[in-house]
């Protein structure tokens, strides 16, 4: 009955050793992982120093991580991973808002704000009204929304990464859409931004001849009773990054306008509505 | 030209983003290992808590990690990706004797032993010929082969495990082999031992219904001008865990007979012969 392992039953000597009576889906999971990791090393042919090399990376990537640097989000990031999970787990009506990635940079419990509110609290970039709708796939305007906005600052970081620097809260807040489900805010137009690239990821994206920006964003975070929550960003539209974010969120359906509006409240103005999917 | 990240078409986001003039290699290895990751995270529909358990265990794993435990190589071992690499790497003629994984307790540089030697320091465990001889794959001796062997106490640690109790160079030595190929020296009849599984990579062998030990072995290095190197065991053909070994390293041709034989020198003899594959 048992095989010694062997090259070509490679998958089966692993996989077959799994006890009977384990949790299914942790059998389901761990069945395809190793099938597509064995496949992966025949395929590439793996010599053993790049083995060793794989080791070591995997072993900074670890050493790297602390309370403030995921590093190994940041591998999922820029291969794609982060990004598929997200897809495959919220798969929508055509018409309906699309997801994207959260970021390592969301705050919970930011205050709450007024529609029109400023959110921009260091004074600093060119100011931008946000507004928009949000509606249900028929259009109907969503009463009671809530809508959770972060930006970096002029200078692309978030405040987040600057206390004592940035004040607190800034460039963040939480909007509540009334009866007619449209939003108002004042922001500034975002900037782009490169990714912690100091590190194993960074070296690995120089190795493949890849940039660490992401392109311009306004995330947003928007629930109601009855929807699906959308976690998604707004894309700067004529951002020189936009075909090349590092970690891949960019979708067509997310990109925005940002129309030169110069009047005494903003420079900027960029209209977004918001559908919501049925839970 | 350009195409944004699609659920359908996330390889070639990620892939087509390396840019030209990599080294081939570099994009060739990536390129099939973003292939392999997404088809896994696709087929086993990964969701949003499974890939942050995912990302904890990988920042556990690393967190383990020290000069003294590699944590990623137990997982490469459990996983069978140890000796994948070592197969895909090593293939020989029919006949020679085959590879299995080095493991991390060999020290280079052990003492020097003239033949009938023993090896075992501390007076423990029962007591055992090694004997064979070395040849080419037509059956002709091998003189001058060097033969590095290592094996655990009876207590089932190494000597590099347990500094200060066991004396240095305990059950390791190197042999060179005569005109007639053969060598023979006396250690003891090795035992089982658990890998290291007070970790990550200990949580998930509970977690397939795995136990992680080995079964009994002793560790060979041959190697002969104009021959392959071999990196091996033999291990004791009666163990109980010789067919759940807990990283897959044994194979058919390296089960060795133990016999009983009691005599004045010994109480077990086991007999290998060593069969080298030309470069
Ligand atoms: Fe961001
Ligand atoms: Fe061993």
């Amino acid at each position: 009955m048992t095989e010694y392992f062997t090259e070509d039953a490679s998958v089966a000597a692993v996989n077959d050793r799994m006890a009977v009576g384990i949790n299914p889906r942790v059998r389901e999971v761990m069945t395809c992982l190793v099938k597509n990791l064995h496949a992966f090393v025949k395929e590439a042919r793996i010599t053993q120093e790049e083995w060793e090399f794989a080791i070591r990376f995997l072993t900074e990537t670890g050493k790297i991580c602390s309370d403030e640097r995921q590093e190994f989000i940041l591998l999922s990031d820029t291969l794609g991973v982060s990004m598929l999970v997200d897809a495959i787990n919220n798969r929508r009506e055509e018409g309906a808002t699309e997801n994207t990635v959260l970021g390592p940079f969301h705050v919970a419990d930011a205050p709450r704000r007024e529609m029109g509110d400023c959110i921009t609290l260091d004074g600093k970039g060119e100011s931008c009204v946000f507004e928009g709708k949000v509606v249900d796939l028929n259009g109907v305007p969503v009463e009671g929304a809530s809508i959770d906005v972060w930006s970096d600052n002029a200078e692309g970081y978030y405040d987040v990464q600057q206390p004592g620097v940035q004040p607190r809260w800034n460039n963040r807040g939480i909007f509540t859409t009334g009866a007619d489900g449209s939003y108002r805010f004042v922001g500034i137009k975002p900037v782009s931004y490169p990714i912690p690239d100091d590190g194993p990821v960074g070296k690995m994206l120089n190795q493949l001849g890849r940039h660490p920006y992401r392109p311009a964003h306004m995330h947003y975070i928007v629930t109601a009773l009855g929807f699906q929550k959308v976690v998604t960003h707004t894309f700067v539209g004529d951002d020189r990054y936009l075909s090349s974010d590092a970690v891949f969120g960019v979708k067509a359906t997310l990109i925005a306008p940002y129309e030169w509006i110069g009047d005494n409240r903003a420079i900027w103005r960029s209209s977004f509505d918001f559908v919501l999917n049925p839970v």
